[in-house]
């Protein structure tokens, strides 16, 4: 275990944790009580049919879903909707390598996978919420894998799917990617095979890791324009130490690296031998595909191929320059196109 | 000094070295003795108007040059001009740090500019083959940025102009992705500050830079179709390994760094006080710009706002899904329009 004051109610909360008891891997390891942090917003209703549950990306928490997604009279409204925003495994406030104690911690965590979290998020969303149906499932990035991963996992129980900048199966060239983030954190020799004694120690692949983020994160376009600088940074430098540096420093490497080995691996065709058109077409769920027209590795194109295999499905990418990052929230343009998406979705019969 | 058999007649001769004297560069110091290190192909004309330029990318030589863009009935025809390859400093056959010697090598080399490079290879154009004028300045990427720099230094002397993959001022997302390749090889505890013993000592690093040159240098697409496959390589991993691995990893990190520092700060407004508008308003080249449709770092959208700037310029994006490195040549169908514009340029009344 490590100490890090960045996973804490403080700057997350509030959040609750459920315990799921024992989650066996798919890799073939165990998490013994495997917890499960998440925050709720709004009200289930009497008929248990107006849940979304909502997953988090690569070093994101319920806190930012919470900034950039949720609220009255948005897509994710919780004057209409109960919406259950789970953090995922290794994210830092669910179970995570930082916060697990000897021997299973830091480095000796064990490999997880979309589907592990997806079979955690089951248990919390039957056993702890009694819920047999999800009206919507929506998540970005990682989110997307793991909505992608409900829909084929569990058709029966999700009437509607939302991945956002996101696959169901990750490609070669965004495995690739991945790879240089973790390569950038563990070639610091502070990272010493994932035994350090503080963050602190791993300072400087902490950094390169945030500025590759920088590099693939938005786009092109967005450095073209000046993005960076209407958002308040006086320059390239700026806004690499205080914002990207300042975002992604303060975190804990190992849960980052969990994160990333599952994000790298991320594959609904583990159900069916390798068949992606298989898997895709047990999709019963109503799906909005939407990628991010600028996304540098989840490309519109790898997307589109993917949508063509959903039975249900329609196509929107969402029109921005901030690439992946959109994300983030920081184009409230890309935010209404989302908004409008979701409210369509929910509107639709299914 | 470093010892590097890379950098030989064998691998990359014929190339003749010219000794341009000492060089004054523009941040201050001054390479002594400076020599180009050049190759010709076929002979210059009586009228001596048929000679050609073509200059360097990052890491490449005047034998990828030649295999890849000159030959009888190519763009580059031997038997129609006198095409002069010149290899731009610090690329291990011009001078460079791997083999200047004490004090002046290696970490001690001086910064260089795209601007340096091009006074160089007037004096050799002029000193060497009298030449007044080059029918064409062509070159791929920092090629690129050098040919931009020509036909705004000497308007005069270049009658047409080719910049392939690259810009006339680096964007800055550009820069910040060449930062993140710098980053890769100095943070290699062996790289030891520039002053390793043998390029070996930095393996870790060398391979980490290649390997995001694998993420940024071709193209999603260029995954998601397999092309790596189709180039016989038989998973992610062979082609990484024998194939980018392969490829950078016998370089010497200093002169990479060297080129590094000079692509990142290509600027062709420094004649201008920064005013691109001006600067670009200076060439009176017929310009083709010509950028590779599905390029990550020097993407269309930016060489298309620089083509507007040009007086008497055309726009020609060239399709490939092979991303700025169809310049190595895989995609023949980007060669075939690179050599159709080409001729249409050198056919072009100037």
């Amino acid at each position: 275990m490590v100490n890090n004051s960045y996973y804490s109610q403080d700057l997350h909360g509030p959040y609750e944790l459920h315990d799921v008891g024992n989650l066996e891997l798919e890799e073939g390891s165990t998490i013994r009580n495997c917890n499960l942090a998440y925050a709720t917003f709004g009200t289930l209703n009497a008929a248990k049919d107006n849940a979304i549950l909502v997953s988090t990306w690569y070093s994101g928490t319920n806190k930012i879903i919470e900034q950039v997604l949720i609220g009255k009279g948005r897509g994710l409204d919780p004057d209409k909707y109960f919406i259950i925003v789970v953090n995922q495994i290794g994210n830092g406030l669910s179970t995570s390598p930082h916060n697990t104690p000897a021997p299973d911690g830091m480095a000796n965590f064990p490999r997880v996978r979309i589907g592990d979290d997806v079979r955690a998020q089951h248990r919390l969303i039957t056993e702890k919420f009694g819920l047999s149906e999800l009206a919507l499932v929506v998540g970005g990035s990682m989110g997307a894998q793991q909505t992608y991963e409900w829909a084929v996992r569990y058709p029966e129980m999700v009437k509607r799917a939302a991945p956002i900048a996101g696959t169901a199966r990750n490609t070669v060239h965004d495995f690739l990617f991945t790879e240089t983030l973790v390569d950038a954190i563990t070639s610091d020799p502070g990272f010493n095979k994932g035994f350090y004694e503080s963050p602190a120690d791993v300072r400087e692949g902490l950094l390169r890791h945030a500025k590759m983020w920088a590099v693939m994160g938005w786009s092109t376009k967005f450095f073209q324009q000046g993005k960076y600088k209407a958002l308040g940074f006086s320059s390239l430098d700026d806004f690499i130490v205080n914002f990207m540096y300042a975002y992604f420093s303060v975190m804990d490497p190992n849960d980052l690296l969990c994160m990333a080995w599952k994000w790298q691996r991320g594959d609904v065709s583990r159900h069916t031998g390798g068949d992606l058109r298989e898997a895709l077409g047990r999709i019963t769920a109503k799906t909005f595909v939407m990628p991010m027209s600028t996304d540098m590795f989840f490309p519109p194109a790898d997307c589109q191929a993917e949508w063509r295999l959903i039975p249900d499905a329609q196509f929107h990418p969402i029109e921005t320059i901030d690439g992946h990052l959109a994300l983030f929230g920081a184009d409230p343009n890309a935010l209404a196109q989302i908004d409008k998406h979701l409210m369509d979705l929910l509107a639709a019969e299914v």
